[in-house]
């Protein structure tokens, strides 16, 4: 792995530059792509950002206005844990030149695929690690970078609320405050905005809201028909997604998300005491700590509710035993 | 008005202290009071913060171990912007001693009271004018203080998502976690949590939820039936007021509160394009500009609504035409 001064210096010899986001992409991929592509224009480089899927619309003001179509010759990655995240059509697109020269992560479970790593695995988002390498780089940080960056830092800790917020996470926010960054704006775009479908959704989804006789497990279910009677979208479930564990006393909320006829997948969130990945590896899923997922091929999400509180309850017992 | 280094001498000169803080206490008043008490202590000075109501259990942790009874030397209020907010359990008991000696305070609108006043107009709350001055002091943060500090921070920032956050803000925050605010159980209480009850409520609000046909204004109304069916007290209402303006596309977002048989307390937020308190002005109330409140004694709110839709359009129009 490469230490921050031999990044920068790799960093400072590149031209023509591909950056690479995580499919399914969120603000912090595609804030430290859009920030280092903007770093490399004012250069004088030519760079470009890609990415799988279509950019959300809500993240738009972070696209520079021209982005110059060229053959790359030296392609970067931001964000990607694992090669398989870049998606098909990426894979595709790189296919012809040489392999990805630079991988800038921070996530703990990065599988080096890159020919050059630079990983800070402590770090609450990969856009404060661009901000140091910049910083190390000696290129200065305009509004547009300021803007990519701030979002960054703010949506992957839930705009400074989550346990991974770090003092350097405030203090880069505070600079990127002062370089001109619109936080007050994106803040309201990412955190407190909600359609009147969504509502719609939480409404029907709430009052078929199951809670155990200890009310510490929440589960929603979350029918196909659902979605169609409201029109949500699942890149929509996420403020759903997250409401059961925040119901007062839960500690595990569930959420059931229909997706066909006998198929269902589940997110499972925690709260401090039990580990989420622990329930979703008993049906062949995995994750985080606090969050986790796994599927079902079943046809009754009540069954799959059974199954679940079972686990946990089983999760339960196995985490007391362990802890005594 | 005194200067930050005048203040500091003062506070450093005053001994059996008693610290104010205002009515309906929150998470800045509590955080600036439970700070300076416990940096009083620290120095073996005797001191205690009193408040007109109750602290709510989720601010429990701020509160010192023992907190002696003495007869105050000094008085200090702070985040206090009008007399008429210390209550008058509070004036009657510092009516022997006395006046409040010196206010610290942050709103713009404060009107002076105290014999000095150490007022920061542009600071995002008081905890961080109390910081500045504990730094200016040459007074050490433990993390007690740190915890009553950051709590301020956070609840007045909305976690820092609001327009008030400066650099200074995040800055501050990242010292306090440095001195062990425990950031993360903080913030999951103060913003991560939602009672059962509410979320009933929120379901039998959102069942009527009114929108105008162009959808830029939402109306919620909340029945005295409602609340009682729910249990949900009137001071577990601000998720729910905040509700309306955060639906895409909304600009104005109204919540009617049924208080009597008739008698309705109104709270209005507004997006950035207009003034919520020139709306309630109609109706003899006030506020900021993007969230105000006014009240009515009339028996239907429908006819509330109507009257409140109508002065939400010719507000529009007089700033239309004032714009031009």
């Amino acid at each position: 792995m490469l230490t921050r001064h031999q990044t920068a210096q790799l960093l400072v010899s590149f031209d023509r530059v591909l950056i690479l986001c995580h499919r399914n992409p969120d603000g912090d991929t595609l804030g430290s792509g859009f920030a280092l592509c903007r770093a490399f224009l004012n250069q004088g480089k030519k760079a470009r950002v890609f990415c799988n899927d279509p950019i959300p619309e809500k993240f738009a003001y972070m696209v520079p206005e021209q982005q110059e179509d060229f053959v790359p010759l030296h392609i970067i990655s931001v964000d990607v844990a694992d090669p398989a995240l870049l998606g098909p059509q990426t894979e595709q697109l790189i296919a012809p030149f040489s392999p990805v020269a630079l991988s800038i992560d921070h996530h703990p479970t990065h599988k080096q695929f890159a020919q050059e790593l630079y990983l800070e695995a402590d770090s609450a988002s990969c856009c404060e690690i661009v901000r140091e390498l910049l910083r190390e780089m000696g290129w200065e940080i305009d509004t547009g970078i300021a803007n990519c960056l701030y979002t960054g830092l703010s949506t992957d800790t839930g705009c400074f609320k989550f346990s991974n917020t770090s003092p350097r996470t405030h203090r880069i926010a505070a600079e990127m405050i002062e370089m001109g960054a619109d936080h007050t704006r994106i803040n309201k775009v990412m955190f407190d905005t909600v359609t009147f479908n969504e509502l719609e959704l939480e409404q029907l989804a709430l009052e078929k809201l199951w809670m155990s006789d200890d009310q510490k497990i929440a589960v929603l279910t979350i029918t196909t028909d659902m979605l169609r009677k409201t029109g949500v979208s699942e890149a929509q479930l996420d403020r759903i997604t997250a409401l059961t564990r925040k119901i007062s006393g839960v500690e595990v909320g569930i959420t059931i998300k229909q997706r066909g006829e006998q198929n269902y997948k589940v997110s499972v969130r925690t709260a401090e005491t039990m580990s989420a990945s622990r329930i979703c590896e008993q049906f062949g899923g995995g994750g985080h700590a606090r969050a986790a997922g796994c599927q079902f091929d079943l046809r009754d999400p009540v069954i799959i509710r059974e199954k679940l509180v079972e686990a946990v309850y089983k999760t339960a017992e196995e985490e007391r035993c362990a802890a005594q």
